[in-house]
């Protein structure tokens, strides 16, 4: 079961209001390749690549885990500000795989480096040399094994062949889809705003929990702008948007060795030259961007492993955001609150608890809850309006908002994340062979 | 299904090892009442008590939640070194239940302690008058409701003529099935050691994960020994010994407003005063202590709700504890890992996984792992000899030991924990009424 999302979209563009996947279309300077490397014995697209044909500014954030894929190495080691290319894998996470996994990537970028750079000669005035260091991956599967180094390799003609300068909405979807492992649905999000008086466009495609060889959720988000900024800009904008869109999604607390999230910037929009993010001409840029971010992660949130229902704890007046976003997670991410959503449970109690294991002093004669717009809890006690059975309809719905408000602050932190079914457990416990 | 636990049992006297139930027998100065308050409708016994009769030093560890009980409260406002009862009830947590529920216990302590001392005067030869300070009490059940106070004033009569003055395994038995909620098996465990050349016992009941109106894992331990100790060394030995026991366990990662663990003492044994816990008359009791409370804990994770499989992650050769810790439990929290050993899936990639998410640093190419006694990862790299069918054949084993051995210091720590089943999901997400 998916959740229908069309109610996420957040642009106010009116082609993006066309049902519950958006129309992302051309994107200057971005062109997209998908194919199959074979890595699911040819059943599928698994090779997706975006080409930079001018090059590209980007910034990254990477999963925190103390140990990281080999494509996470091989992307913190490039020192370029410019890239031209974007290859990301399905099937296998190349984690766990040393030296051997490490090389493999150096091979095909090397392989790859040399194929567009006689697509360069061949099609454009003024060719570039790109270099495998020009290169960034990312790959989402099983870890630990063999990384399919040669099917890869095989591809790449393929993978050049198919390359699309103009791309169509159909293009984007099947990147999108070339991504996926268990997800039920691609991820897209688009928004187009301006930077002073020129037109841009901020398109994303991501995906997230779950891998066909189940594994583990591993999130990448790809956002791409023809808007012309550079990578600290961007890396600055990134760092900052995400604590409160990739950072606020939790399926299960687990956290993958290939988390990754990009923004590319491909300059071909006339915008003039922002040198701070406190510049006033981004501040719609910044939201827009956002907005990518946030409709992204929803999304991944939403099609968490066996989710029947989304799930949006927000934590309001807290003293600071850190401790609202502490029980914001505590809730998130406890097995006992989201047994009883699959349930469809009003179990209020359980919130009780979570905000209790969050380890942050609060008021409890201030607080308050409510489910929806349901009061359950007011100046600490139990409403004297609560009737069960108006809030154990409430349960019935799809999205679910959990509302904890702690009247001791200003500070707010919104979390997302879905019910724990036994859907989940089937996904997760089915025996990989 | 409950796991079969003899093999647990690790009192070397040889009275305890017939079968899965240790027999705890009469121990000087504890008497035990169980009855029905009705707060089940009559279906069983969930009013339980402890009455020591001269009186019990005693030490309690509590819940480290910020949102506590009203008994927890109770508890933490007396001032006495000594106490003369401990009332356990099941069905209703007494949590979030305000003033009243504070009330109700302050009803309950003061009508208990009138008939008490009226029990003394008809027993016993020096009389003690009995304060409602010098009773604790224990509740578990659901948070929320109020807490009922009148039929648990009704049932002391009851409770009063309950009393057993000599101890025998089935009244020990009855404590035990008393206080569960959703257990499915009673908890109890047992040591006999010597303090000096003094026989001294130490017996203990525990209740685990669950509730019959499932809200959470409340977790109860009591201990009770006839040594004479006080107070203060009780206390110490309590809070060192729990970090490796109590707190070594998770069944959900959740944690209850009403946890609490108390060792009583009822000075019946002459063995000589013990004034520091460095004392080396105290060294084998404290190692029974320690076994009595491991015991106890490792059968609340063995019967956690939905368990399948019992489950103990050793992370050796650590830096710090506190490292080793973190490791261990972010392994036995993962859902994902819980979900692949339910399915007998040896999933290593996600133990990998959950090792990278602990935010500890690690020296990858030391790392090794074994699934008992299966070589996985050597030297940081899948082992040479690993053979996946070896391995899924030990996956098929109820006890499940993950052992990290990240060779880079000494120290090591053990965290205890079960398999994450789809009987946990319908445990706890069907609709309570």
């Amino acid at each position: 079961m998916a959740i229908y999302l069309s109610n996420f979209l957040s642009s106010k563009n009116k082609k993006s209001k066309m049902g519950d996947f958006q129309n992302l279309e051309h994107l200057d300077g971005v062109s997209i390749s998908a194919i199959s490397a074979n890595l699911y014995d040819g059943k599928r697209d698994d090779l997706v690549m975006f080409y930079f044909r001018d090059g590209a500014n980007y910034a990254s954030v990477y999963t925190q885990s103390k140990i990281i894929s080999e494509n996470i190495k091989w992307n913190l080691n490039l020192k370029n500000k410019k890239i031209n290319a974007l290859m990301i894998n399905a099937r296998n996470a190349n984690a766990f795989t040393g030296k051997k996994g490490y090389q493999g990537l150096k091979e095909i970028a090397d392989e790859l480096a040399i194929q567009l750079s006689i697509k360069q000669k061949n099609d454009e005035e003024k060719p570039m040399t790109i270099k495998p260091n020009q290169i960034l991956f990312g790959c989402t599967g099983t870890i630990g094994e063999k990384y399919p180094t040669e099917k890869i390799k095989k591809s790449i003609p393929d993978l050049i062949e198919g390359i699309k300068y103009t791309q169509s909405k159909y293009m984007w979807m099947k990147a999108a889809l070339g991504i996926m492992t268990t997800d039920l649905v691609p991820k897209l999000a688009m928004e187009e705003c301006k930077i002073g008086n020129v037109d841009v466009r901020i398109y994303g495609i991501a995906k997230g929990s779950g891998m066909i060889f189940p594994n583990m959720a591993t999130t990448l988000g790809y956002v791409f702008t023809d808007a012309s900024l550079s990578s600290s800009i961007l890396q600055k904008l990134l760092r900052k948007n995400i604590q409160t869109t990739f950072n606020a999604i939790s399926c299960d607390g687990d956290t993958s060795t290939n988390d990754m999230v990009t923004i590319f910037a491909t300059n071909k929009s006339k915008n003039s030259m922002i040198k701070t993010i406190n510049d006033s001409k981004l501040e719609e840029f910044e939201k827009s961007l956002h907005n990518v971010l946030l409709n992204l992660s929803k999304r991944i949130a939403a099609d968490g492993e066996g989710a029947s229902k989304f799930i949006t704890v927000n934590v309001n007046n807290s003293k600071t955001q850190e401790e609202a976003k502490k029980i914001a997670f505590s809730i998130a991410n406890s097995p006992l609150v989201k047994t009883a959503i699959a349930g469809e449970d009003p179990n209020w109690g359980r919130i009780i608890m979570a905000i209790g294991k969050a380890n942050v002093n609060i008021s409890l004669s201030k607080l308050e809850i409510t489910f929806g717009k349901i009061k359950i809890i007011e100046k600490g006690e139990l409403s004297i309006d609560y009737d069960e059975i108006e809030v154990a309809e409430y349960m019935k719905n799809e999205k679910i908002d959990l509302n904890i408000n702690l009247n001791v602050g200003k500070k707010n932190f919104s979390a997302y994340t879905m019910d724990l079914t036994k859907k989940y457990i089937e996904i997760n416990s089915d025996y990989r062979s």
